[in-house]
């Protein structure tokens, strides 16, 4: 006689996300709102009949899109990954779809396993408004592109980037590693600004953003950035600009 | 004892309009529908007084959207161009905007004066949906970019388009010429069609963009775009697609 013993583990699944942020109050579930994690659950439901937590690799703010976001959820039933895909965006507005979804190891949790993230900030440089560009990026009227890039060395290295998060961020480690930024032409008077970190504080990429912005309209110079960063005040900072530009390109695992 | 004699000439404004064409129903003043050249009209009677025709280069369809389109107007009044836009601007919608004003010659006509229009069309490469540019862009599953790359020689040259023209066009003289036709990738999966001609029939560049469509599918060779076109018969041709993608870039003039 013998007994045939075994545990059959939860699925594991790695979610990729598309969405456009400006309908939503941003990622994370919140009562009465909107919200991009909110839609995912309600979808996931529908699919498997199950209330799954969405764990994303962190969240966006209201208004803020994703190329790419990362999530995971454990589901205790076997599905085959492309007919997720299609079951779940059956279920999800125009404005979020899933791109892709994998098996991931038992241990992956796409918000602590997270090694980098990337954003970009979409951005024209144009004295009257461009509606059609209007719907992705904000519109600076007046830039000297070469010193805005000329900016950005000095926002890379692992520093204390407290000059850069908003006052109500309820953080007290401000230390995060930058490893790229760079401002690149994408198309006529359309650029993107794009950084790559281990982490972001809140409002961090919109406040740095609003700063490159003060040097390309001259009012700071590229080398007052690093000064900036030292003083370690938000008040020497620039402006919070705006979420419309704002997008999390990818989210990067070991 | 002499006279002197002068008339004052009407100024003729030459203006360059961007627009997001998504919640009009296209350039052309009709009845009871909100039109681009409509708001255009309003807008520059609120600043001016009159009421003055705003001639366009050509009608875009509903939900076509611009990136330049140009205009003209007549006035009996002397505005200086810079203020001109500003003014304007203020009683335009946001998705409307006069990015330039120019005072033209007195025959400059922006319909009868255009010698080249260029319409560009947004396509992206994918099996899910990407809501990001779906707000500009047409998807499109799966595409062998390549094909549809050397389909596009076929096109160009003086040639009768009828195989490329809604049935209920109203034309009887389907010749035009297209000076070059084009497609190139703008960023990972999003690639844009350019097309530059004399003129173009009713609905050509979307019922030209299905083609090639066809093409990238590998349903027909790019070959075949040589026979469709000789065959007159727009039932050769492949599908009208959604206007979503559709911008008329710009309109040159001598």
């Amino acid at each position: 006689m013998y007994t045939i013993c075994y545990t059959k583990s939860m699925n594991n699944y790695k979610i990729t996300v598309q969405y456009n942020g400006k309908n939503y109050s941003g990622w994370q579930i919140q009562d009465g709102k909107d919200t991009i994690e909110g839609r995912l659950s309600i979808a996931i439901k529908a699919v498997t009949g199950k209330d799954i937590k969405v764990v994303g690799s962190g969240r966006t703010d209201a208004g803020v899109s994703a190329i790419a976001q990362v999530a995971n959820f454990l589901l205790d039933a076997d599905w085959d990954c492309q007919k997720l895909i299609k079951a779940i965006n059956a279920h999800l507005p125009n404005d979020i779809a899933v791109l892709d979804v994998q098996l991931a190891e038992e241990d992956f949790n796409a918000r602590f396993s997270a090694k980098t993230k990337t954003y970009n900030y979409y951005f024209y440089v144009s004295s009257e408004r461009n509606p059609i560009l209007d719907q992705f990026a904000l519109q600076v009227k007046y830039a000297e592109i070469f010193n805005m890039q000329s900016a950005c060395k000095y926002l890379i290295g692992t520093k204390d980037y407290k000059s850069f998060v908003a006052r109500n961020s309820g953080k007290t480690d401000f230390t995060r590693t930058i490893y790229s930024a760079e401002i690149n032409q994408v198309k006529d008077n359309l650029y993107v600004f794009e950084i790559c970190g281990n982490g972001f504080l809140y409002n961090m990429v919109r406040i740095i953003m609003g700063t490159l912005i003060s040097v390309g309209e001259g009012k700071i110079t590229p080398i007052d950035i690093q000064n900036i960063i030292k003083s370690k005040d938000r008040t020497k900072a620039g402006k919070t600009v705006p979420a419309v530009g704002l997008m999390l390109k990818c989210v990067s695992y070991k």
